[in-house]
């Protein structure tokens, strides 16, 4: 095992902040950045997770064509095209942790599952990938608890064990943005919107969400905004 | 949640059995059948799949096409087309329980995680799939273990979880085939071999594995032998 890693990179806010700091904080060597196409509603994520790739100067970095799953769960949630439509605001209860229509069946056990399995591959022992506390409330596959089963899971594996690391799992957005800003991490080219506009809406609950961050860490997004 | 299963199918002897197994013993309905198609070295497997899946009678079979990962991970094991050759005997230490070269990184994880949401986009609770205990001395990912934790995730889901049952997981290969013998399965439809020539080798682990488990139940294989 060498001290490389794989990094879980959507072209969203967390995971470029994640990239750079497991590039540049925690100095892991060879970086190799994954991306995955599941049949996202726009590819605008994706063209952010390229230059974001290459401002930090991977080694590689991948994406998996994953679109087949949007015609076995399409019907299932709001991410995906052909699903319901996202929904306007955040009307979502937070204190009840109601799984929200952007949720994607298991999504985070498939996508860390095959990230694994392309560490095991490259000999790398380390997987990183973004979940911040903030997703808590909804996603039953973004919590502390949910990586450390999926950790036990891997351990099992008697010859290349692989570990999955999210730093950022018990700090807020803002935290996370905190950390990108100190690392000049340019968010011009972080894409968060769930609709598949030219330019971010700014009412879907992660716009929302994002542009509370850099109101609490006393910033300005430069993506402009509908 | 509804009384509906989604099993595993790849057109072995082992998830063969199961498919008729949960459609006749265990009386679960409507089941859906699904296989995987990952770059396995020949598709003789997946047509047996397909035809256990017709006299079994399910509401339907699906094939997931996840041949991309092959282009991932085809360093990594003899099983999938581009890797090294699959080895002539078992000469691996099963003491040892060393892994054997057909190992494929974190396979069992990725395809659960996938049958897991697919089962949950359909509203179904269930997800049955064939490992048995003969496969435990090599694959860390085959074991009650590794299942009981996998379990432990997808325990997690606040909303509809998803459990994955291996009925055979306690069986020897031997035991699995006179549950098939007692439910009638035609083993000339069930595919075994590693390699992909038109004739089973009868000499690759896997091929061994199944004549020895006819000869225990006194029973003769269909399948013609190179």
């Amino acid at each position: 095992m060498s001290a490389g890693a794989v990094v879980l990179l959507s072209g969203g806010l967390d995971s470029s902040v994640l990239l750079h700091y497991v590039v540049n904080t925690l100095a892991h060597d060879p970086v190799h950045a994954l991306s995955f196409n599941y049949g996202q509603r726009h590819s605008r994520e994706l063209d952010c997770a390229a230059y974001q790739a290459g401002v930090a100067g991977v080694a590689s970095h991948k994406c998996m064509d994953i679109g087949f799953m949007g015609a076995f769960l399409q019907a299932g949630s709001a991410l995906i095209e052909g699903g319901d439509a996202v929904p306007d605001l955040v009307a979502l209860d937070v204190e009840a942790r109601t799984q929200p229509p952007t949720y994607v069946p298991n999504r985070n056990m498939m996508l860390l599952s095959m990230a694994a399995a392309y560490a095991e591959t490259l000999g790398i022992s380390h997987v990183y990938y973004g979940a911040q506390a903030q997703d808590e409330y909804g996603y039953w596959d973004c919590t502390a608890q949910f990586l450390e089963r999926m950790n036990g899971v891997l351990a099992l594996n008697r010859k290349d064990a692989v570990t999955v690391y999210a730093p950022f799992v018990a700090r807020s957005k803002a935290e996370t943005l905190r950390v990108g800003l100190e690392l000049g991490v340019d968010f011009a080219h972080t894409w968060s919107c769930y609709r598949g506009l030219d330019v971010a809406c700014g009412t879907c609950p992660t716009c929302i969400e994002r542009l509370h961050a850099f109101r609490d860490c006393a910033s300005t997004d430069p993506l402009p905004y509908a």
